[in-house]
């Protein structure tokens, strides 16, 4: 349950307060050159550095222990891991019976009988994604697209040159807010996604829906969509390469890929953890009580969540991408 | 790539204009009894039969050929087909080479180098989602939820008691619309889902992407909970069963049932085949030309898809819902 | 459960005596031509019509309802079923509380709680291997190696010219035996198969005891190469394309295919189902009790086994010749 | 590829020269009591320290980073490693363009184009069944049965009083035999394994034949059964717990369970690298030349691979008495 990919497949492991996260990387061709650089900033992209990011701030250096000779790839798994350095756990002690509003706390304690890490939200922390991260450094250093990102949406706020001014005011007020951001895949092919229960859509919409607080996921128009009709939603093919006119499905035709930019807006959730004082049920006294959640968090950490969405996207290709070769040249024998 | 699920397996086969569609439904539980009223029941909602639905009319009686004895399942695969009776094959000739915008007539051809049954959009077309409920059907069959919908919207309208008046106009114009349905799933139960990747809404997403025409799907509040403060956001928990004050997360918590409704919308794109004239790239002309599509056609999809999008989770509920009964009784020993 | 394949996908439904067995074949490369006459020979091969047969002889003939277009594959899954026409259910019915030696009746009573198809073994009817024959077959039709087998040892007897003779005798007896079959692949390549678990030795071994009255696979010299040195043992390389003197290890170096041949030998077990009394735990009586087995069987059902065991083998080659395809043509760009 | 299991899944990376090697184990259910002790000792087991074992001695000190939480299993991934620590790769280096006889070196260097790390055998080294007996070792503390295995066969030898003494003798020769493993499963139940695929002979023999230098498998009598008829071969049933006169067919009906103890042979071929000086092909010289395999090697591995055997085993169990979990109470409801 966790693993993804049928071709490229990563392993995730790991629980926020416990020694360390990794990742097992399996099906990257053999000979790749590993790019330690694009690991070294997709980790730093992640990293809490704006106003209103949590103070927790790991130096997130990551170990190679296999699958790597030379500086490429050897066609073995390879293995990653990057150790949990900057804990406080006696934090969370007192979260145990008093579970926080909107994380899993709750869930997670009835699901694993008690005998969850209930530390830091244990597997349930953003903190895994730190890995997720590595994992989609490597897949983009084989696929041959270009994946870009964009905050749409912060809040009420759609004018991101105001940003700092917005998310400082939440940040007196001990509030939070979501966000919406756009992912773009440039340099797509025709192909990609395999019916009926493989889509590229399907994929890439279960992989952004790992990642914590995501809420909502939606190609090209998407819900805005519902207000047209469909002369005006279908794509007009304009060249004998698929080039359409509009991409109002967001390059995707019956869920594969058709060569047009790949467009997904991706709805993240107000950070749940808030300075200000809620309420929620306490097991131990048996009523719902107020609670000041301690620990150390973002204001909206939609704004560091974009790199993670890239990536994931990124896995979800190199899956694809490795599927589409495997038939690819069968025709040319 | 056709099969989905862990525990709950499905199956499908089939192309629009084959002799048969069907289904091997792997993994309901021996024993359960089978309610054959209720797939003609589900059948029955997915059939064209409003106002502005396509005249292609198919009999839909389904046939098992394994898996059941003494109207009970055996614990084998269940195999179900449903012959393509009423299909008008020379309808599609034509548009070989000039594809339809919105469908996937370009795509399949460059992805099956041309070998693609075109008929009718082939593997793609919305035929074969009648399989895809009787799948469902038979995980309802074994599942303690109740799954309901509503379809919200319709093109730009709301209140539904115009739906017929509005559609007759659209179809006048020649023209189709989208909408959108929400799901929601009651009597749910705590802690189905498994990170890291499978949680509920990623599983759910996943098979909801793979319905054809949806292009958006969001869980509880969704995109519309960007305008809000984490701390309006957040469900407060009240009970030690952990119901919630609100329901803004749409009953997960960590990508985990909470115990609370289940609530998921879904966007439906604007049906592609109009009456009205389009245009379209013509790989023998090799220039963007005029296209009047022929076949017979929905105005409206969404309001036959309802019942799809309900078995379609009734799908992955049941995997997950087997998952969770391998876990739960262990402690018991 | 009832799925093989990574990429070559094989989903077997069926029981011996419900109205049709079949099976679902994905991943076949779109373009295949369908060698229709090769399903015939091969499942002509299959039917009992040697001295000491069962009498149950099915017409097998196949039908084709999707996946398949102008004589070629399309690239959707493929779906292909028999009828069981020649079935005499009451045969079986005083079996229901007095389980057959040697036969799955009792476990699979309690496995499934007694919801179980009964009749003929249901699902664990060697019945069933004639829908894996024909997927065997589909394999092939993509496949460029060349399999062949033979059978080695019959009972005591390994001078194949006098087996009817010797058959005869045991099935005057009233009883049955077992016997070896060597298959060999010609025409390998380097490098099918993938570490760790996905050795080609391992699936294949896997596939071959999935064949129903399979208890032993060995690969090259096998358990007689426990008497040698491993100075003996070990395959000297004389050529840059991997041939070696000898060939003890069956064509494998660890797991992975090395160019030679490919030699498999496999162990099936006597028939059951014999005309000699026997004696079982009756249910009903509780107590241990004379039986004789009625129905229709084999005296050796090794002699019409060979082609099943073939047609594995080939699904399992497909399955890793796909994935070897997926990495093969990654260093070409 | 490089994962095993449905529920209970086995995750393994490493190669023999890379700083570690290690295991992510997922689907342990929570609340297992982490048994260190089991651990230690299983690895011990693994250990060469019998006369003609290799100097290679490596610590095997096994650390966990994830998944355990005051001594029990938390319901996530467990992730453990144990570092390569006494690697003296420059043994290997002469082997790059020689490749030995019996090893994967040449067809490894096939298929991954020359970029595996060919030292010590890379991934193909038997150094990661190490890592294996810790994944076995935790899949036995969550069954309730008893696996055992005896050594019956090592070279011609039977008696295994003068195993010393015959080793010495073959090791001066500066040569290497194999052997034969009995493992026996006892405390069994009636119902593991799923067909079609899942067998549990087909899943166990898939595991045995991934561990390295695995050449036979067979249950119960095995191929020796080929002599007897099917009136002898044929356990008789004589309890209504299904407890057979005889075991001839090794616990397994069908593929399942039979209650009875599981009896498998395992035939280790001899271990492929030896004193002796060898032929094999020369990729520099291009022609056949003489070689001395340098490293470190025993002269009898099936001497230290019983706990691998009997731990791939538990792996195998593990997982079918997760999925047996599943639907074993869903009928109490």
């Amino acid at each position: 349950m966790n693993s993804y990919g049928q071709l490229f497949r990563v392993t995730l492991y790991g629980e926020s307060h416990q020694p360390s996260i990794g990742v097992v990387i399996d099906g990257l061709p053999a000979g790749t050159p590993i790019q330690y650089e694009l690991i070294k900033e997709d980790l730093e992209r992640r990293k809490p550095k704006h106003i209103g990011s949590t103070p927790r701030l790991e130096a997130d250096v990551f170990h190679i222990t296999s699958g790597v000779f030379n500086d490429k790839a050897t066609g073995s798994p390879i293995h990653v891991y990057i150790e949990n350095k900057n804990v406080i756990s006696k934090d969370y002690d007192a979260l145990k019976n008093h579970p926080r509003p909107g994380h899993a706390d709750f869930v997670s304690k009835v699901k694993y009988h008690g005998f969850q890490d209930h530390r830091g939200g244990g597997r349930f922390s953003g903190r895994l994604t730190a890995a997720l991260v590595v994992a989609g450094s490597f897949a983009k250093m084989a696929l041959p697209f270009q994946i870009e990102s964009q905050l749409k949406q912060i809040g009420t706020l759609t004018d991101m040159s105001k940003i700092d001014e917005y998310l400082t005011d939440i940040s007196n007020q001990g509030d939070s807010v979501g966000g919406i951001v756009e992912v773009t895949v440039k340099k797509m092919i025709i192909g990609l996604g395999e019916p009926f229960f493989n889509k590229l859509d399907a994929e890439l919409a279960k992989l952004l829906f790992s990642v914590p607080a995501v809420k909502g996921v939606e190609f090209g128009l998407g819900f805005s969509g519902v207000d047209i009709y469909g002369s005006q939603f279908n794509d007009v093919i304009l060249t004998k390469d698929g080039q359409t006119k509009t991409n109002n499905s967001g390059g995707l035709s019956g869920g594969i890929s058709n060569g047009n930019d790949l467009v997904v807006k991706i709805f993240v959730k107000p950070t749940s953890s808030i300075k200000k004082t809620q309420e929620t049920y306490n097991f131990e006294q048996e009523g719902v009580e107020k609670l000041n959640v301690g620990g150390r968090h973002d204001v909206a950490i939609v704004r560091r969540v974009s790199v993670v969405l890239e990536n994931m996207i990124a896995i979800g290709l190199l899956d694809q991408y490795l599927l589409y070769q495997t038939y690819r040249h069968l025709e040319d024998e």
